[in-house]
């Protein structure tokens, strides 16, 4: 077993652990949460939550109740931190949106990232390295929130050959067009945009990349960010354009908070696990 | 209307309510949590939640997954803070286990407390005066954990007319005879240890009050805190004496968080709605 226990909690008859590792990736510790349903013999597929913004391992496990919905199912789900920490490097703690808590899920190639934010890789070999090798599950979906439903998008058409669904929670779709993607495209990969579009959703569909399933959104229509940073409509163009199936429900009256992810979050783990099964 | 909503979001399709009032009992300013699952008009009946040591309003309502078992019904709950917070007195700041979110539900008499510290009658009256006036609700039921087990259960026996229903979830019920309780009582209370007794549940039962339901519990195994400063068997063996109805669901594994409540959570809520409705 690669990964040590820290936290341990039964709940729902699974158990609900906190963890962490070495990341080949990062070269660093890492820490991510799992909710197990059943004795992980039993356990034949696995759910990969990004989280988004200043979020770390704990806050999906805690608060979107999604132990309820997979109770009694041979389904896990993990939920990895959102970034490296305390790498050191200059700049790493002073926003909300970039650095500690915000590595959007790429490989950050400029100088003082370049050797620990590797997220991208961080999700893709490390994670579903430890859940093929230590949970011996091979049938994975992937979903996430905000910037880590940019995450899922973006892994999930990349990496399409692992991934049986994806899905996420208002996503950022466009990050080459909002503020918060431009400062962390350009603070983790450098002036050169050629180099954003293989980390931004549209630009992948645009270049031919296709997830296995359908896109599945659910996006707030009184979400804070929607629509400026999050841009659905175009990723709903794009995928229009190029024939891509999309299913988008605007949701009257929803935020961006876990009060809205908690409301809805039945519906993604049915949409995932009817393709897992 | 007698309260001023700070944040809102929408969940289930009903309202989560972060909420301030100035509270007579307490002379302060207190925040509490709702969850409103229908229109204010339609709601009939109404749930106390009153967390444990450390909690805010907004525990519960983030971790418990409540807002899905009440989505849909006439039946609300409002979940207090647990203590008043910053009125400056010594101690107050000091340790998780007294003052600031250690209210324990008691009228304080002691120097520097007493002015303040009157969590008892912040529930009974403000509380409650509020469910009846502002949101038009007569039907009540209180439970809560821990710290507020015990408050859920002192005021569902000393307030039996108020409340068709109490339960908890880890409660401490004895709070005369633990490490917590003794340092809170003798700290709210003073010396005279005749004054503890109308907090302590066993005590109270022993002096013949009863509730209008049984009394419903649920207790993990594996919680730190049992039995030393539970003492649930104090319970059990004061209520078959007195010939009150207790049930005790101990729960092999569980432990002393939220994720034994969330577990547990709609089969309390069942309990209480059997007798709201």
């Amino acid at each position: 077993m690669k990964y040590k226990i820290l936290k341990k909690h039964l709940s729902f008859d699974g158990q609900t652990l906190f963890c962490e590792h070495d990341s080949e990736s990062t070269q660093t510790k890492m820490k991510f949460s799992v909710f197990v349903p059943k004795k992980i013999e039993e356990i034949d597929s696995a759910l990969i939550w990004l989280s988004g913004l200043t979020c770390t391992e704990e806050n999906f496990i805690t608060k979107a109740g999604a132990q309820k919905c997979l109770a009694g199912t041979n389904t896990m789900i993990i939920c990895p931190d959102t970034s490296p920490r305390g790498v050191g490097v200059a700049g790493e703690d002073e926003s909300y949106d970039f650095g500690s808590g915000a590595g959007f899920y790429v490989n950050a190639t400029t100088e003082g990232y370049k050797d620990n934010y590797k997220m991208y890789d961080y999700i893709t070999k490390d994670i579903v390295g430890l859940l093929k090798e230590d949970f011996q599950v091979n049938k994975l979906s992937i979903f996430g929130h905000s910037m880590g439903g940019h995450g899922a998008l973006v892994i999930g058409l990349r990496e399409s050959e692992l991934f049986k669904s994806v899905s996420a929670f208002s996503p950022i779709v466009h990050p080459m067009g909002c503020d918060w993607g431009k400062k962390a495209l350009k603070g983790y990969l450098g002036e050169d945009q050629e180099n954003w579009k293989k980390f931004d959703t549209c630009e992948l569909i645009k270049d031919g990349y296709k997830a296995q399933s359908l896109i599945l959104i659910d996006q707030g229509l009184a979400d804070e960010f929607y629509p400026d940073q999050l841009l659905t409509s175009e990723l709903e163009s794009t995928c229009q354009h190029f024939n891509i199936e999309l299913k988008v429900n605007y949701r009257q009256g929803y935020d961006h908070s876990y009060y809205f992810i908690s409301s809805f979050i039945e519906s993604h783990i049915e949409f995932h696990r009817s393709f897992l099964n």
